[in-house]
């Protein structure tokens, strides 16, 4: 087994940094070391295999992505990203844990469908992964296959407010998963829009031949999510299982959730880059010589991007300072213009819904660090600490403790990365949603179990080298 | 210098627990390592002096207790626990550092007061210490003091909208204070109560004949706390400045605070064991052979004691969940009944204001986690990790990480602790204000800077040992 | 034409009381005179037909009870009040208007419904009436038909978030109501329960053998009520459309109605006695010779009753006094012990919801004067002045002013009225809810439009003497 | 005694609008008359003196101006408008009674001061009017005075969080004022802001050579209006005193205010024209030949112009609406720029704080009407009826019914003002804070106790026709 030792760098956790090396010996971190790797007079760093400088870089747990989907079946194509080509990018980014989701669409049997996609990702992945599950439609046999899913390490189940006849579930349906969960220790992740709303808002919309990209966002209005947000608040408060909101976008939204929780609810929020710095009116404007107004089509996603005048970035922003949300996650559901955002030419509604961001997270997460919007230590939270806490990961990920995997990154503060296509990209898209973002910090190393899989401005890793991580009960409920 | 390896225990901090040993070489954190101690075939546990067996414990940083006052002049006597007998008792609770306040009364000079208390602990503490600098009437000499005592390691200071003539500063004297913190970087405490609304009511009630010891309570309403409060929540707004809110015991307090962190302001605040323990209720009910109904005289401290029956306990254990309240100090100020509480026979307004729980802070606390209403790893939060982010001494304290004071308690989840004069008690006082609490868990061994203090149920630490904390400015502001 | 004049009174309305003399020419408030009656040297007292003495009592105008529900065909059952028996009741206790529902069930034609209901009333009523309309299961036809309706005289809408399949429309259908009501002025009504959740509450209740009538309040919780009343108000918001949500119990919703409101949305709420009197403790304690421990079928209504010990009650209350709901109706809906509610024998969902008040409204009300709860003027207020402003009948009803119909209540504050079968009671039903309640104050004397219908102990009305009421749009918007 | 009729007009009160004529003998209202004026066969428009046609126009209660200081002695000065001028151009502008302000300055004696006050307006007075009294730096002896002021019809008592030396009662000196009004029935009125605060920033300011009006709003931040808002509730939350909060301009203000009446309790607020429509922009901005940026100075009032860009006008806007501030005051307190807003040439501190407004108020307000940000009703509500009922006025004025005193206004809504020195303009000031306001409506007609005093453009008033009004405790509590 190889050693490695990460010298010189300040090691950052959620609660502070400090001067420390890292040691590491096959796939797990060995012990935290003062600097200088002297030990009872053992001098540790003569006798590792590697040694890795990080005198003046940042040393954090690897990123965890807890909301991708890897070649995804939605609108009839597929996520662009297949599981190897979404987890090298992700590695590129310096993530290294990816938790997935399990697709059982209305009708479908979710442990087959578990067993599909273990099979998909099965010596395809870069990095870890986990998985949560999709319940469409639930059913009384998906509360049984809640329970068996939980010993398989799959601890986390996300339900819909909509998309009728997709992935939706009524209300009495909600209710029974989530008295499924209170019992089970389950987490419920909700994707919280009124479908039955958004429904007729598109339909009205096409037939007044609204068509164009933004009308996406204008048929699903703030009053959308934040209904169905407070909606699910009141399902798990009677219930008494704990809910994670995913996408969230609207100050409303925000809102309901700091609500719950200052009522000492386990309600919990992620948001996501995409919320954070594009907008609804810079879609309304995009154009391009290729697509025409179509160009929005790109930034077409659910929830959708909001006004820039209605304060949701600055709510989301103070709710991330706020610890009303809790951690960044992509929602990583790559489409390309050609052949799959362009099925949308002509009516909105059929354009897939979804950005790609996997490799950029922590990159972006990490502007907020050079604004002074959050800090370094909350920075580290946001990205790794938390969603490894809240989806039962934390121990073996999130932490670079001695015993944890050896998923480590050593972020460079003074480094630069430029975005786009042709420069920082190894997404499988044919444009970046990001295209032109020039940003501070660059992702130097990243070590993934041991292994380094990117340094030196070269991936290294291996698809393949990804093991499925079974998942404990969320470890963040108060 | 001694080497010890702390092995076979469970180590919690605020984001998780995990199995692994700490070794300790000299007064220092040497590392953190994996159970048994072997790293790259070297066995380190072979190598040591002392070995303490921690299996089936809880190996946490040492607390740290950010509000007492030793030997504190108040009301003309002076807190009865010297900073010799404060500091070991503290030890024996697992408190391995305190924050102690300089007390520079209205007309003192701060600097002059603050060699004085510098000399007051040197070589008499048994733990280690920090100041916190009380600035009473506000003085344009006051401002330009802090600036100077930030050098010495003094960065935090406690303003009083109380105690008219002795401690109250006027709002326009807080707002330069605050003004003054918003540039230097210091935090600013606060006694948040409504002094001259408490005078008149106590001056009413003494008219009325009402001298007892439950009337300190009655004229003390949670209305003169949660103005206080607010108001001071708004000059902090207005300048910039972070506010930390001692001793909140009223539910309307924390409503304000909690208001305000939601919208993003840097503002904190403390509770003590006796605000979630203790009640008006009680205090009226207190009679004993020896003191007759002024036995609630035992429980006289500022603020008081609130109604069981107004919720206030509950909301107090809620914030401590959703991070409302971000620690729990003891604003240990301990007299004894005899010549010193009984100087307000007659009229409650002259019973010293305090109540002593330095030694209890750790296990008291603990309860919580025994109950349900925190989980482990807030326990250690509230006890030790955000004390020292709030105040400055992460990194040193606060920790187990390499480099870090070699302060750590191990913890007996399966021990049990008797409170009460003759029992658990150290305190240099004639009574308990926790007389008769039989309490779940047991603090086993508690290191400080390397040397074990307690241990086998003994005192092993040293008068003398403890050393002055320079304290860096907060490390939690957002 | 007969002229009537009541003399010596106080007369009381919205903001205020005065004593003044009410001059009635026919059917109508000729004028607002002074005590005696003299003007300009003509003295009106002697030239009338009629003088009601009025001295120590309170003139005010006739209650409008904004909710009820005669004979209306329920769960296999009719509503065991005609419309000749219910306004006759109506009357005694001093309301002189209601305004009732046309039912369309899913499938009905609304403007068929609409002819139906004017057919059920006509010839039949002792007082005037208007109708609601109930829209179930909201399709295209019945958008069409609101606007026909409001040149009837129908003003408001009342939708379903419950009862699946019978009365029920999902939120786009609700969402396109309200649209529609926005472009015509229409108020959207709502019974805000979840229905969806409901229905597996009551289902999982049934399972578990938890048969008995108390068990109808435990599967409606406050949160079933609570969700849908916010999502009924985010539509609404969406919309733009005025909003009121009826039978408001829960303190939940109360306090989603007090935020939309401060928000400046016209979102608006009734409560009823039932909910400000009665309990679910005591309907689980409820038990009788006859039906045993289904005696508690009496209290059955939806919303239900709820727990005591929840602050429901009080906050109610407050809410009348700070006008976070604003009026009082009985939502009326009598069953009969024998034969109705004893359909449920067996099983909770079986009891047809139901509850008759109108008899007693404006008595029961009254006992929050005499409480010290609300003011006189708000009393008047909650039961005449703002259902008129709220429906569109203001200036014929709800005010003593020149031009307006003559329906009048002497209301004797001295008086007494004993409740209770075999009492006053004189609606259609074989119980009381109210049964026993001794209360302070007494209707005196009734008029409607000009005619005394009750006085002197005895009825002197005439069933065929109340006219059909067209309502214009809401007055109460801001 | 002369008899008057004024027939044809839409009577319009807070609850609703409604054709009817006003027949008015001697100084009351004789009775409301349906439109025709023939009551039981008698023409009672024949036989009166004078008919007033109000065909197409509003008849209104007479504007009440709850909030004036005429010839107030301040700084140095007096303002501008003595009892004979303020009272005739409030007349002008429809208002039929001021409620000014005895002054009683720290060290003076309540009820003497109460006696020269009343000296200055007997016979000097155009219209009628009361007092509420200030109290200053509260004693024993204005305790005292309180309870014989009340039996001479001063009800309310005005106290200062600001104005140290001149009008600032501190915290225990409000509670005691706060406890007696709790005994004795009275409104406590309350100047917040936090003078102490203010004080300090304004001495910053000057310090820093901040001399020009402008500095004036930077120096009184929201945030010293919003604490002063929130301490004076708390104090009145802890002695059950009514609380009426003056001069409201910052949205954090009506906030609080507006929480506090959700919790249902006493407490008021009044906003005044110019916080509805000026802003600190403006004034920032303001220059002219004559007085370059000392223009500024014109605007200068306490609580101070707010900026634009902060929601305050949208928020005051609101609240009015929602009913969160109850009533329309001017504070009108006239300072000519000649002389008297000169004096603070070189230190905006010494300008004389006041603007006068009270010829303007029923105009200004009407323009919410005109822009639908208030309903008809609502205008009438806040210009005359709460005025009414808040002071205990009610039945006397503030209201169209028989027995009250005939103040009335014919106000044309289809006429226009036009607003400035040498236009519509007869307060004693040498410019207008409106200068080149063009307002859509104008009052045509005033009467006060049934005399004509204004009229086809001319003032048929007298000085010395107004009455001092003794007024009851407040009608508008809950």
């Amino acid at each position: 087994m190889t050693t490695t030792l990460i010298t010189g760098g300040t090691v950052v956790n959620a609660t502070g940094r400090s001067r420390a090396d890292v040691l590491i010996d096959g796939e797990q971190i060995a012990a935290i070391l003062p600097p200088g790797s002297t030990i009872l007079g053992h001098d540790l760093a003569g006798s590792v295999d590697r040694v890795i400088d990080a005198t003046g870089k940042y040393v954090i747990p690897g990123g965890i992505d807890a909301h991708t989907h890897m070649e995804m079946p939605f609108g009839g194509t597929f996520a662009s990203d297949t599981f190897a080509s979404g987890t090298t990018a992700a590695a590129w980014g310096g993530t290294t844990t990816i938790i997935d989701f399990v697709v059982q669409y209305a009708g479908e049997d979710p442990l087959t469908q578990f067993a599909l996609w273990q099979e998909k990702a099965a010596g395809n992945c870069a990095i870890d992964y986990g998985f949560h599950q999709i319940l469409s439609d639930v059913q009384d046999s998906s509360l049984t296959a809640m329970d068996t899913l939980i010993t398989e390490g799959v601890t986390s189940f996300k339900l819909f407010q909509a998309y009728k006849g997709v992935f939706l579930s009524d209300d009495g349906q909600i209710l029974k998963a989530m008295q499924r969960a209170s019992e089970n220790g389950a987490m419920i992740m909700m994707h919280s829009e009124n479908g039955s709303v958004i429904d007729v808002l598109v339909q009205q919309a096409l037939e007044r031949g609204e068509t164009s990209p933004v009308h996406h966002g204008y048929t699903r209005p703030w009053q959308a999510e934040a209904e169905a947000t407070h909606r699910a608040i009141m399902l798990a408060n009677l219930t008494g299982a704990p809910l994670y909101v995913v996408h969230v976008s609207a100050d409303q939204a925000v809102a309901q959730i700091a609500q719950a929780r200052d009522a000492g609810q386990n309600v919990f929020g992620e948001t996501c880059p995409q919320y954070l710095y594009l907008n609804l009116e810079d879609q309304l404007a995009a154009v391009s010589e290729e697509w025409g107004d179509f160009e929005g089509a790109k930034w077409v996603c659910s929830t959708p991007l909001r006004s820039k005048h209605e304060g949701h970035q600055e709510s989301l922003w103070k709710s991330l300072r706020t610890n009303d949300l809790q951690l960044v996650s992509t929602d990583h559901c790559p489409f390309c213009m050609k052949d799959q955002k362009e099925m949308g030419l002509g009516s909105f509604a059929k354009i897939p819904n979804g950005i790609g961001s996997v490799e950029h997270r922590v990159d972006l997460l990490y502007q907020g660090v050079v604004t002074g919007q959050i800090t370094l230590e909350r920075w580290v939270e946001l990205i790794s600490v938390t969603p490894a806490r809240m989806f039962g990961l934390y121990g073996r990920k999130g932490v670079l403790a001695p015993g944890a995997d050896a998923d480590v990154v050593v972020y460079d503060p003074h480094g630069h990365t430029s975005i786009g296509v042709g420069k920082t990209h190894h997404m499988n898209m044919d444009y970046s949603a990001w295209e032109g973002y020039e940003i501070d910090g660059h992702v130097d190393v990243v070590l993934s179990r041991g292994q380094v899989i990117v340094a030196g401005g070269a991936f290294h890793g291996r698809v393949g080298h990804g093991t499925y991580q079974r998942r404990e009960l969320s470890q963040y409920l108060i």
